[in-house]
């Protein structure tokens, strides 16, 4: 079958992400959609800028339109950002009959209405997870994973900028426009912030979510927006006292007069799992009336995560044109015939870091004999934790965490551990992940 | 368009949960679907049982396999469990030509290299996210929202009976026989807590996560599987002196010698966000190349939760069935001929409770005025911290956090408040969510 030709409206940083995974993963992905997938042209604003990655045979022009209207193009891919050229282009490409794939959260939550209606008529797709929430896949989830309920409220950390703001002034106890000036020096906040730190950006999300959660046209210019740089470190300190932690959060509420939709910061409990994302990790908590609340979390900007999203929406428009409809994703995602031979390991052969408690006799020299053994097996010691003697018959708890190592190794030094005439119990063993 | 007919099989728990769901919410599913569904049949073990849900219009039989053999019915919803009958109802469901939706963990993970292929023999689906996690989307996400990367690893805590477990002997200290009982009695343990405890339930949903993650058939016999029961109160409290929490995971990882399945106790650094999902919560946490980690959290067993992974699942094979490939999803979820007009509430009228921090003169009378003007606009006070005076010229922070009112009575009262002589300041207003 013919492979399905890509053609990407702006090489920025999605762009480049887009194109950089598309070509790394592109054996998997295939695998997965069943069809060659090919960028074969690219839009940028210049062509001799010095690009760090691989756009061998992509033909890169600087005019968009000349890529909408190529014949050859099916899926064209838009990541100018804005409402300006990048709202002509997509209706452009509609009205061309193409497939769009957007990660453009102002274009949808101002303009989706008209796009969403045109591209009906057309008979073409808009996919458009990349805009909410960057790589993690929540349009997905609310769309066809939570189909089943209604869905009684939303509450998001949707914006990277705001929350890494937020966790610094709580771990450093720093001042707003200090660790704003810091994030813009690191490249974390742009040179104008408006846009992140007063709820802007998070609005337009909260906007597409909420009309896919609750069944609404989408409606930006009714959402509330509030800021979070009036917060100071004052109210940080004092709500952690009442047991508080400050997050900005987008939230849509279903009521029975109407639907809230408000961004604003706003004071959770401490221990919900949603307070503790930190730093510029987004989440997304969504509750409905079956499955009750369910929470996804991962990185919300960035040039790979942001572009996961876009290449997941190309596969998804691949499969549709692809497969016949009942089978339109392969049961185990690869396609039956693609399915890798990958052998399982033994768990004799995984590795992983130790936990191990060893209950010895409270004598001299059982302390060198373990960890000659363990040295003999060549596993490195990261720790060791020696209590008081126990209860139980005065032997000493002896805890120690280890280093990676592939577990016939650990077998083998459990087993000589046992034999020692100090150690009356069997070893206790525990894996560690760090799972970072 | 004429409805779709569901047959279920098995009104227990998960089954109840499903017509319970599917009929509360079909005016929303409907407008999701873009086609009627039914529940025409069911097959139950009896026919007199006492049933505390509406099952009005559905013939309810004993007999399966009338269901299955039913030309009428399109698509058949196996809610039995295990591998005895429900194997020979969905292989001659298939043979059938009807699609399948099933919560059977044990059924795909051992019998489901068999079963996809005669379904694909046949060019029907198999929808299975039930099977795993519950009622949280993974196979979804896996499948289709991640489908741009390479699955380096993923680690899941899927067994909620095992959880509950592990928490409670963390936060109270209780040894792991105690907790059984007390699960047992509380009717989240089986009588026989061998599936849930020992991991052989959740290596089956691993064995599923990981071949649709790596593209490798389904090989429950290769998967490694240890137990909690050997896990001490002694150890939980070594490991949190340590920095860790001890989970049940289930971990699949992708190395260069082949692929790693084991479900084990683990340590895990404890400021993870899942090393705090808790009690008998889901998560799931996957790292991709190119998305970096992202996590899935929620119920993972349960009537009504489960329901919402089956009726998704019914929704997506409908949708599948009905519209054409392209648009097989809404842009916003619903229909676009389905969206509602229901208004977006302008933030005066919404309801929330509030921080608010008041700098006052340190003068007798003042808190007697604020708590008068929040009284006279109906608002309860939750909390009042008063402390002592701050730096900048002798004032009082006065922090109140309320009950819930309408965002317009608290404008009022902090007009009132700021109108006093004893303020100097702005009121700092910030809005407060419990997200429970």
């Amino acid at each position: 079958m013919q492979s399905v030709n890509i053609g990407v409206l702006g090489l920025g940083t999605v762009g480049s992400g887009t194109v950089t995974v598309l070509r790394r993963n592109i054996e998997e992905i295939v695998r997965r959609a069943g069809r060659g997938i090919e960028i074969t042209r690219a839009a940028d604003r210049t062509l001799d800028k010095q690009r760090d990655y691989d756009v061998s045979g992509i033909d890169i022009t600087t005019d968009a339109f000349d890529i909408v209207n190529d014949p050859n193009i099916h899926v064209v891919v838009e990541l100018i950002g804005g409402t300006g050229i990048a709202k002509d282009l997509v209706m452009q490409a509609i009205e061309q009959g193409k497939h769009i794939v957007t990660a453009n959260k102002a274009l949808i939550a101002l303009h989706g209405n008209e796009l969403f209606a045109k591209a009906q008529e057309k008979g073409v797709t808009i996919a458009f997870e990349a805009a909410v929430a960057g790589g993690i896949p929540i349009i997905k989830a609310m769309r066809e994973g939570l189909s089943a309920n209604r869905i009684e409220w939303l509450a998001g950390i949707i914006n990277g900028t705001g929350n890494y703001i937020m966790t610094e002034m709580r771990d450093k106890g720093r001042d707003f426009p200090d660790v704003l000036a810091e994030a813009q020096a690191l490249g974390y906040a742009e040179a104008d912030p408006t846009f992140d730190v007063e709820g802007i950006d998070a609005a337009h999300k909260l906007t597409i979510m909420a009309s896919i959660a609750f069944g609404i046209p989408l409606q930006f210019d009714k959402a509330y927006t509030e800021g979070i740089s009036q917060v100071s470190q004052e109210d940080v300190q004092y709500a952690a006292e009442l047991g508080y932690i400050i997050k900005h959060l987008g939230i849509a509420k279903q009521t029975e007069q109407g639907v809230e939709l408000r961004v604003h910061p706003t004071l959770i409990p401490h221990r919900r799992l949603i307070a503790n994302v930190d730093g510029v990790m987004n989440a997304v908590l969504i509750k409905g009336d079956a499955v009750g609340p369910t929470l996804y979390y991962g990185a919300g900007a960035g040039s790979e995560a942001t572009a996961s999203a876009v290449v997941a929406d190309i596969v998804d428009v691949v499969r549709a044109l692809t497969s016949d409809p009942g089978n339109r994703v392969p049961h185990l995602a690869f396609q039956a015939n693609a399915l890798a031979d990958t052998p399982i390991l033994p768990i004799s052969a995984v590795v992983t870091s130790y936990y191990l408690r060893i209950h010895t006799d409270d004598e001299p020299g059982v302390l060198a004999d373990i960890t000659r053994i363990l040295g003999e097996q060549g596993i490195s010691i990261e720790a060791i934790l020696q209590k008081q003697p126990a209860s139980h018959g005065g032997t000493v708890p002896v805890i120690i965490l280890t280093q990676a190592v592939v577990e016939k190794n650990m077998d083998m030094a459990i087993q000589d551990i046992e034999a020692l005439t100090t150690v009356k119990e069997s070893v206790m063993r525990i894996r560690m992940e760090s799972l970072g």
